[in-house]
């Protein structure tokens, strides 16, 4: 491919500030999802997005609307229907600026320093979704792309994306592809290219526990009755053993053991103990015995209350036995635990272990399946591939602690692996103030999605 | 003492529908204290009972102005320098009327059903107050008083008496006293007439725990976190054992263990189970091992959560694990517990046992010294004496689970100790909707206090 290639690469070279306004111009418009007094500004990207797909030389492209905001689809089938086709995943909203007042620059004003490039979105992702137009763009000035491609780009990714799950099952046709490119994983480090294949799934609950009809005062009634903040306390502490063992009984029954060769992926990551206790401030770190705290965040399961509430929290002293209490929890899953039945496990625990002395209530609140890409993959095997001639390192492997739904949706209603990748750094603050993306990754980025596209062509050669 | 005694009877009989007027004018004024717009109201009440004070012949009297609101003072010495001197304690402040719409009167324009008086203040203690000092004006009518009084009658009682200690130790000269009556600790049923002899103290916690130094997304950083909100469920569950023992250490080392006849004369008291469960509305009591209910809800000392917040607490999901957890709790204390030591053993559980992967703090918000008098306390027992004469039954001895902190500072200020006695029902709705006083009661009241009074003329004899 090596003449396309670098052709390719030129074209790239010589207009990548062009590419670089562009994305400026795209993170210009607040596309704040989470806040519908931006609906037009998100509308309004949206159109720029299907403007810019006709652009670079995408043919079929279409506007859906959902009870929410837009979906833009794309295709280029030029590359004929015995060609592979490439679905490439993104979405163009933001998150919201707020706290504006910790900005350095204006969030919706890109502005470049010391080779980043500061604005909401650049890294999250509207910089990920520049990179493959900017490559696809870059080959097409010169040649025919040796694939075909789809676009899926939401607009509600940064809400949970609550149309999409209706839009997938519904355009299972229009959607059809050998392999999705999701860019929205990002790296673990500038010199570490880096492939995510694992997810964890997520099985979220709300408990109430029941004590007193009413409150009552503690120093008529206490002592005689079961607190009810107290039983919720026995009742979560129960949860857990000394070793961070998860006690819902058959909580591991399901879970898929570490090979010991992904344990020793996992092990390459530069990702050691004084990095976990910088990233959170803490001076310990606890965790289920036997395994690494790169393995604890991401491909073992986990359990961690969310919120707790009882009784008087205001200012002062107040001698309340309040008559409930209540607690948000969730497990972090990995695969092949499945949310109900982590639900029925719940179950099981609580009918075993609460005391009899409360009444107690469950809510699952949100769930999700977790995944594990298979390392083999071809296109991501390939991807790797690309990864690696553009840094001259050989990528990492890893899993990935919270779990990214699309990727499952992708799986489970289409049939379609993912490749997840991308070139956003942990510390790029993707939903905080002052986000920003490193041009320098960007760049090398596109040069890989370059690489990556035209290694098709060889492939057919 | 019987011809003085049958006078002053047989006045009180002629004139009780008089009495229970003045008591309709007291309940009309709103004095109600946690509610500042009623200012006026209480002022008016306090010179409403001055005036009531001067028009029985109570000589020296004085209002006090406070920071909030006045005490009224009165001084009653015609019996002579070698006479013994009784304060009557009592407050003319009430709770606030809410919620109104549950009333069936007007909470403020006193009506008589079934021998009930319906009024705000009714019962708590308005009434009361005019079962004493009807009984000092059946006397004066037609004898001399055979001991002197004193009154002290604060208007903050209902909102903690922010303004009595202060009060009380600037002003112990004049309140120099043999003992203190005070009937604001009601009786447990019609038919028996009742003697508070022991209250408990409070020792009362603010305990924050903190882990990471900012809320951690549980994806990203669960599993080698501990999580705050579980190391305060696991420090507040370990407090207590199985047998509902609690574990700060030397926690029941001050404990003055109850007596054999102690615990005969409580089991004496009309409470049985089926009692607790039906005011608290649980189906299962709980509790510490051999003790009866009765004694665990008074005689024995507590430990009881009010509060507790961590988190996200509002609706649905939220991944997030906390930085912080803060929990709000309280031991009620027999006697010789000391909050400071309870302050110290607490200090000494979380050193032993708090987590070292979280922070801690802890704060004593308030505290009361539990108290108990002497049962043998001779006006103690020449009240029961008198209460035996009007009831024709023996009284029952009962300790009260909350606190009185007046009885405390009486004692522990000026040396006093207290009868505690009184003539409210547990169902009299004191601090509810439809508060009532039964005028039986109210009445057998009366004598009870002339019979007392008059028993010192024999004594004296």
């Amino acid at each position: 491919m090596s003449e396309v290639y670098d052709e390719s690469l030129k074209y790239f070279q010589n207009h990548k500030n062009e590419y670089l306004e562009d994305l400026c111009k795209f993170v210009h418009i607040p596309s704040i999802s989470a806040d519908s007094s931006y609906k037009k500004d998100i509308e309004k990207t949206a159109l720029w997005l299907s403007d810019y797909l006709k652009s670079i030389g995408i043919e079929k492209i279409e506007i859906f609307n959902t009870s929410l905001f837009p979906i833009v689809f794309g295709e280029y089938s030029k590359a004929g229907p015995e060609k592979p086709t490439m679905l490439i995943y993104g979405h163009y909203d933001v998150q919201p600026a707020d706290p504006i007042d910790q900005w350095i620059t204006d969030p919706f004003s890109p502005e470049i320093k010391n080779g980043q490039l500061f604005a909401r979105g650049s890294s999250d992702m509207k910089g990920q979704l520049i990179v493959s137009l900017a490559a696809i763009d870059s080959i097409l000035h010169t040649n025919l792309l040796p694939i075909n491609i789809k676009f899926l780009l939401e607009g509600e990714e940064e809400i949970g994306s609550p149309n999409i799950v209706d839009f997938i099952t519904n355009h299972k046709e229009l959607l059809k592809s050998d392999f999705v490119l999701n860019l929205d994983a990002g790296m673990i480090a500038p010199d570490l290219p880096t492939i995510t294949y694992g997810l964890r799934g997520l099985a979220y609950f709300e408990l109430y526990v029941y004590g007193p009809e009413h409150d009552l005062h503690s120093g008529l009634f206490g002592g005689i009755v079961h607190n009810p903040a107290l039983a919720l306390c026995e009742i979560l502490t129960g949860m857990k053993d000394k070793e961070d063992k998860i006690l819902l009984p058959g909580f591991y029954d399901d879970v898929i053991p570490l090979s010991i060769d992904e344990r020793q992926e996992l092990a390459r990551l530069p990702l050691d103990d004084d990095f976990y206790k910088s990233q959170t401030g803490v001076n310990l770190l606890v965790g289920e015995k036997g395994y690494s705290s790169t393995e604890r965040v991401s491909a073992r399961p986990t359990l961690d209350i969310h919120g707790i509430y009882s009784g008087y929290i205001g200012i002062g002293p107040k001698t309340v036995i309040p008559s409930y209490a209540m607690a948000k929890f969730s497990c972090r899953l990995v695969p092949r635990q499945e949310p109900a039945r982590i639900y029925q496990q719940l179950i099981d625990y609580l009918n075993q272990n609460a005391p009899k002395t409360i009444r107690w209530e469950v809510k699952q609140l949100s769930s999700d399946t977790p995944c594990v890409i298979d390392r083999n993959f071809p296109p991501t095997t390939r991807f790797s591939t690309s990864l690696e001639k553009i840094w001259n390192v050989k990528p990492v492997y890893k899993r990935e602690g919270g779990s990214i739904p699309i990727v499952s949706y992708m799986s489970d209603i289409l049939g379609i692996q993912s490749i997840l990748s991308g070139f956003a750094l942990p510390d790029d603050r993707a939903h905080s103030p002052n986000e920003r993306l490193n041009l320098d990754l960007w760049e090398k980025g596109v040069k890989t999605v370059i690489n990556f596209i035209l290694s098709f062509t060889e492939a057919a050669d």
